[in-house]
């Protein structure tokens, strides 16, 4: 990256803590969100890491999002639940939900939550990762802003609606599925248009629901699901779940995280964990899990192709590098952040690099 | 179809149930297997009706499936049970683990399955319908023979590894998702190869892991997972669930339906229940559901396009047809069954067109 510095992960956490608390977010909470937002840039995920801290801080501000707001079961089967996040932060809302899960499956062996009035609840692998190490199988997912169509329409509908699952492995430590429903993030198009770029066909329609590669009409039309008929299907009960069943907003209906300062998100989870050990023992499982991944590690490479990876196993190497070397910042973020420290009466001497 | 004929669906059951009589399956288990059998042909998966019946038919008769076996919670959390279906026919177990898990879950709320010894469950679309016919949320995942590369890779290591989700609501009957988790199915670039036609790129790869449109260099090759590494991750987790968490064998490892008449197959099936009314009333859930399908439907078509469609809407408009106006069967697969009649000593007079 030209113009970067890099910082050691706990610099960038305890600059967001500081942010936090001047914007009223406090205690242990603010640190488990601080937690969440760092690992999104420990592991390279920079789109929802601390570039994210001035919207965060702003909503708080505004009033938006409800920081007093203690989540409730509102609806209560043992080990299916219904949960008002009653406009909470969502890695708050998502934490306390998991943890009530957990107790619940170490009893049952298993618990599924619902979830409604939740706010943006960060990377969903900072969720499911949790679970996992406490031996759980663990899935969550939430709906999100409207921006991808459904397989032969032109309108964005479904959000990007992602998803995560984690599972226990020894060697390869927890495996972490985390993913949007939509081929890219849209992001990616905006930045095409930016530059003059052309985007691969499959990405996007037009306003008539065309292919296109144009990511100018592209963003008059939709994007599309990941994987055609079959990632609108998924993408579909994803938003089923997190709005028909938990009584949250459609995506269409939600609230923008980004523009809207007035009206409360209205998103809805669903997450849930399964407790391995109550059916076999844990170290087995994690065992013969092993012995898969190694075989995907080793099995023969296509031409060209220098390692094959298991799903997180990316984003957990990076999360290994940023430990020892740092997480490395483009110029123009940490001026955001300079700014930031300024109007938020923060020294920015925080800011150290490594 | 030329030469074809069509049969009403409950002919066909009853030839069914007929061959599966001579060889020595009987009762309501063998109802039910014909059920799930036809309801392929009635949906219009051809692929796996009663063209399949053969296979069955001689997979019992050579006992290599147990058809007195009687599957048995080896481990039981209450809501998270380990099965094991002591080499019983799939579609026997999974039903019996279907109606396991709704009993449990009309309790606690949710109930799920981890399944081992199994053999093929049919279509999972058959057993996630059942249990969204009881108002559940009804999930089922089997691994399969590997046909499939992960990314990166050149080796088939995983199945097809097919997964259903059947999601209650009251306007479009239940709404079933039903597929593989492989591009298309390895029968596709078969016939292909056998006619001489190219396939499009990005369904398989060949030996070296290159993408190719040649069948007869994919059948060398490998499958590719369906939407890239997001399909691939869900294969493998797919892969996990039924194989490292169930004891199973992996799917590389797994016995031929078609071609290993002398070992069991050794499959496992991941499949559990969420039971909605515990935590809001089911109508009102199938009314919000219904409302997101509406928006669906309703919304704009891509140019070209004369119908949005929800997941399962065609199967379930063609198992209508079916039962209207009967199920087309070409002559080549209507000679198949003459035969295995002669075979099997039933008179082929059952076997009336409409």
């Amino acid at each position: 990256m030209m113009n970067s510095m890099r910082f050691k992960p706990e610099t960038l956490r305890k600059f967001t803590v500081e942010i936090l608390d001047k914007a009223g977010y406090r205690g242990e909470e603010a640190k488990i969100f601080a937690d969440s937002l760092i690992m999104a840039n420990e592991s390279g995920v920079d789109s929802h890491g601390i570039t994210r801290l001035r919207t965060y801080a702003e909503r708080i501000r505004h009033g938006v999002v409800d920081i007093h707001a203690e989540p409730e079961i509102v609806n209560d089967a043992d080990t299916f639940i219904m949960v008002d996040s009653r406009n909470g932060m969502g890695v708050a809302t998502c934490r306390w939900t998991i943890d009530r899960c957990i107790e619940r499956a170490k009893k049952h062996g298993s618990c599924f939550a619902a979830v409604r009035n939740g706010n943006h609840f960060g990377t969903g692998a900072f969720h499911t990762m949790y679970g996992a190490e406490q031996g759980m199988l663990t899935i969550a997912m939430s709906n999100s802003s409207a921006c991808v169509a459904p397989t032969g329409g032109r309108t964005a509908i479904l959000g990007t609606n992602p998803m995560s699952i984690a599972i226990p492995s020894e060697k390869y430590g927890a495996m972490i599925l985390d993913m949007a429903t939509c081929t890219v993030a849209q992001g990616k198009v905006i930045l095409a248009n930016k530059e003059g770029n052309k985007i691969p066909f499959g990405w996007a329609i037009d306003e008539k629901g065309n292919p296109t590669d144009d990511p100018a009409a592209a963003l008059k039309g939709a994007m599309l699901p990941f994987g055609g008929p079959k990632g609108y299907g998924i993408s579909l009960i994803i938003e089923i779940l997190c709005s028909a069943l938990t009584g949250a907003y459609m995506s269409p209906d939600t609230k923008s995280f980004w523009r809207d300062f007035e009206n409360p998100q209205g998103l809805g989870f669903f997450m849930g964990v399964l407790d391995i050990s109550k059916i076999l023992p844990l170290d087995e499982f994690k065992k013969r899990t092993d012995e898969i991944l190694d075989r995907i590690k080793n099995s023969p490479k296509a031409e060209g192709v220098s390692e094959i990876f298991i799903p997180g196993e990316i984003e957990q190497r990076n999360r290994k590098l940023a430990n020892e070397s740092g997480i490395e910042l483009g110029s123009n973020v940490y001026s955001e952040l300079v700014a930031l420290a300024n109007e938020y009466g923060v020294s920015a001497d925080i800011l150290k690099p490594m």
